[in-house]
C-alpha cells in the first residue's frame, strides 16, 4: 500500500435531485432515497467506501439535510468523522475544499464521491482505487472514467489517454455534454470513458491546484473553515467568507486545468440514477419488463417504472409508460422522456407564481 | 294534454356504477357523482324531469345511500314523494314494479328514468315525451329510442317498426347486446335504435303486463309494498317477500314479451356514461382534445381524460390515456379500453381475497 494513512472517503450531499420528482424533493433529495435497494443512496454510497482500506467519511451536506444523513448513517453504523454543512451550495469544487480543509489539508487520500450514484460491481470500485493509489501518491488528481455504453449526451465525457501507470491512463482531454453525433463517434471509438464525477486525490494536491487554478475559491473555503463553527461532528463554516467563493465545478474549476490529470476506466455498474428512465434501466425487470413494487396492479401491461408511496395503482394496456405516485403528486409520462421532468417543475412554479 | 295526472318521474337508483371506479365506488356510486357537470347526475335527472308537467319524483334505490339521495335532491329542492329503499338488488323489473305500486297503481303515467345517464337535448326529451302520451293514455308501454351513431356492442337495440303515432312506432323486435358486425349492419340500416332504458307507461299497465309476462314477480313486489315499513318519505319493501322475486330487467321481464310496445325514436344527446371513455366522449375537450381538471398539468398531451379528486397530476409527451386518481387508487388505461376496469377490479378481488 502506498499509503499510512486510510482513504477518507469525502461524500458529497448537496444535490437536490429534483429529476426524480415526485419521490426527490428539495426536503428530501435523491440521496436519502432508498430507490434501487432497501437502503437509501447515501447509505450505498457510505458502505461502499468502508472497510480497513478507509477512515470514517466527511460529508459535505446542506444544513436541512444534517439530521437525516446522521441518522441514516448511524443506522448502518457508518458515522461520518465530520459533517460539514455548507451555508449555501457553491457547486462541487468549494465543497470539496471544504473537505479537503476538514480533513487537515495534508498528503490524506480523498475519495470524492456524490451520494446519489449507484455502483452494483463494488470489487471493481475498489480495484480501480488501488490502481489509482500510486499515482495519488505522487500527486496525481485522479478521476474514475466509466466504461460508456450509451452515447450519453447528459453527462461530461473523457478522452483516455496514454497509460501512465498500470490501468491508469493520462486524461487526454475532458469532453463537456456533448451533441447526439459527437458522443456516438466517442462510443464507437472506444477511447473515451464518461466522467462520473468520482475522484481520488491527496488532500493537499487538491488544495494546491486549487490555489494555483481558482485562488478566490480556495481561500475562501480556507476562511469559512477557519471561522466555521463546530457542535459535535457538525462543522457550519462561515457563511460570509464561503459565499465570497466562486460557484464552480471541480470539473471546470480544477481537473480540467490541473497539470497531472489521471483517469483510471472501470467497468462497475455505474449510474447516476440521473431519471427515472435510468432507474427503470438499472432495477430488477420482472417478465413483463415493468418495474412495480407490490401496491400496483397490472394487466396486459408491459415495459413501466410505476413507483408509488401509498396510493395503489391499477394499470390495463398500457405499454412504456412511468409513473410515480408520492403524497399528493402523480407523474405520468413514456419511458424516454424523464428528462422533462424538469420542463414540468418550471412549469408548475409558473403556474403557482 | 291528454292525462289529468302529472307524469311521476321514477328514478332508478340502484346501480353500483363500478366501470367508473376508482371514482365510482359501491359506497358512492355514479348516480351520486358529479361527473359532467356540477351538479350529480342523480341532480340531472330529478332536474330533467320537473316542471308543471311533472308531479314529485319517487325514487327507488338502496338503503346505504338513503341518507346522500335525500340530501341530494334536496340541495336542489327536487325532493322525491317516495324513497323506496330496496331490501337487496332484484334487477329493474321489480323495482319498478315496487315504484309502480308506490305511485298507487293506477292510470298515472310513469317515467322511468336511471339515474346515472346524461341527456344533453332535454327540449327533445321531453318532445319525445310528448309524442309518447297519447299511446300511453291507450296503454302503450313506451320504451324512447336513441339514435345511434355508433356500432355499440355494449347497449340492447331497438328494430323500430310501423309508425303508429307521429313520432311513434310499433317495437318489431328488441335486439340483446349485438356482436359488432351486426352493431354495424343495424347502424347502417337506420332503421334501429339503442335501448336507452327510459320508459313512458302507466303504473297500471305495467303492473298488469307484469301479472300476464312475470306474475311471482308482481306477487312478491306487492306483497313486500303492502308489508312495507313507512318512515316519513322512506319506504323500506318487505325483505322476506322482496326476496322472493325473480331477478330480472324491465326490457327480458316485460317489454320484450308485452303486445303493445312502442318505441318513440329521439335524438337528445344521450350517453349512459358507462365507461371512461364515454365520459372523455360526452365532456368539453380543450384545445389538446383532453378533458382535465385544474390539478393536472399537461405538457404536450394529447386526448387524454384525466381526473383527480385531490392530488396534483404532472404529465408530459402522453396520448390517448386515461387517468383517475381518487383517494387512495389510481387507474390507469389508453383510451378504448375502458371497459376492462371491470377485469381489474375482478384482478383486485382476487388478489385481496
Amino acid at each position: 500500500m502506498p499509503f499510512e494513512a486510510a482513504i477518507i472517503p469525502v461524500i458529497l450531499s448537496g444535490g437536490s435531485g429534483t429529476r426524480l420528482w415526485p419521490i426527490s424533493t428539495r426536503e428530501r433529495p435523491k440521496q436519502l432515497l432508498s430507490l434501487t435497494a432497501e437502503e437509501t443512496m447515501l447509505q450505498l454510497t457510505a458502505r461502499r467506501a468502508s472497510g480497513p482500506r478507509f477512515a470514517a467519511s466527511i460529508v459535505v451536506g446542506s444544513t436541512a439535510h444534517a439530521q437525516d444523513i446522521e441518522e441514516q448513517l448511524g443506522e448502518i453504523g457508518a458515522a461520518a468523522q465530520a459533517l460539514v454543512l455548507e451555508p449555501m451550495a457553491r457547486n462541487t469544487a468549494p465543497a470539496i475544499a471544504l473537505a479537503a480543509v476538514a480533513a487537515g489539508g495534508d498528503a490524506t487520500p480523498l475519495l470524492v464521491m456524490p451520494s446519489d450514484h449507484v455502483i452494483a460491481d463494488v470489487p471493481a470500485f475498489h480495484a480501480a482505487i488501488e490502481a489509482a493509489l500510486p499515482l495519488v501518491a505522487e500527486g496525481w488528481l485522479v478521476t474514475f472514467g466509466i466504461t460508456p455504453d450509451a452515447p450519453e449526451t447528459g453527462y461530461g465525457w473523457i478522452k483516455v489517454g496514454e497509460a501512465i501507470a498500470p490501468g491508469a491512463h493520462r486524461v487526454a482531454r475532458f469532453v463537456e455534454k456533448p451533441p447526439r453525433d459527437r458522443a456516438e463517434a466517442m462510443l464507437a471509438d472506444g477511447d473515451h470513458a464518461w466522467n462520473g464525477g468520482i475522484f481520488l486525490f491527496r488532500a493537499d494536491m487538491y488544495l494546491g491546484a486549487l490555489g494555483t487554478h481558482a485562488p478566490a475559491m480556495l481561500v475562501a473555503s480556507q476562511t469559512a473553515m477557519d471561522r466555521a463553527r463546530r457542535e459535535g461532528k457538525r462543522v457550519y463554516p462561515d457563511a460570509d467568507a464561503f459565499a465570497e467563493s466562486p460557484s464552480e465545478s471541480i470539473d471546470y474549476a480544477v481537473m480540467e486545468k490541473a497539470e497531472r490529470v489521471a483517469v483510471v476506466p472501470v467497468s462497475m455498474g455505474w449510474s447516476d440514477v440521473g431519471s427515472w428512465d435510468a432507474l427503470h434501466a438499472i432495477s430488477a425487470r420482472d417478465e413483463n419488463d415493468n418495474v412495480c413494487g407490490p401496491e400496483v396492479l397490472t394487466i396486459d401491461t408491459t415495459g413501466c417504472l410505476v413507483r408509488s408511496d401509498r396510493a395503489r395503482i391499477a394499470m390495463v394496456g398500457v405499454k412504456d409508460l412511468i409513473v410515480v405516485a408520492s403524497g399528493e403528486d402523480i407523474l405520468i409520462l413514456p419511458r424516454g422522456r424523464s428528462q422533462e421532468v424538469k420542463r414540468l417543475l418550471e412549469a408548475m412554479k409558473e403556474r403557482d407564481a
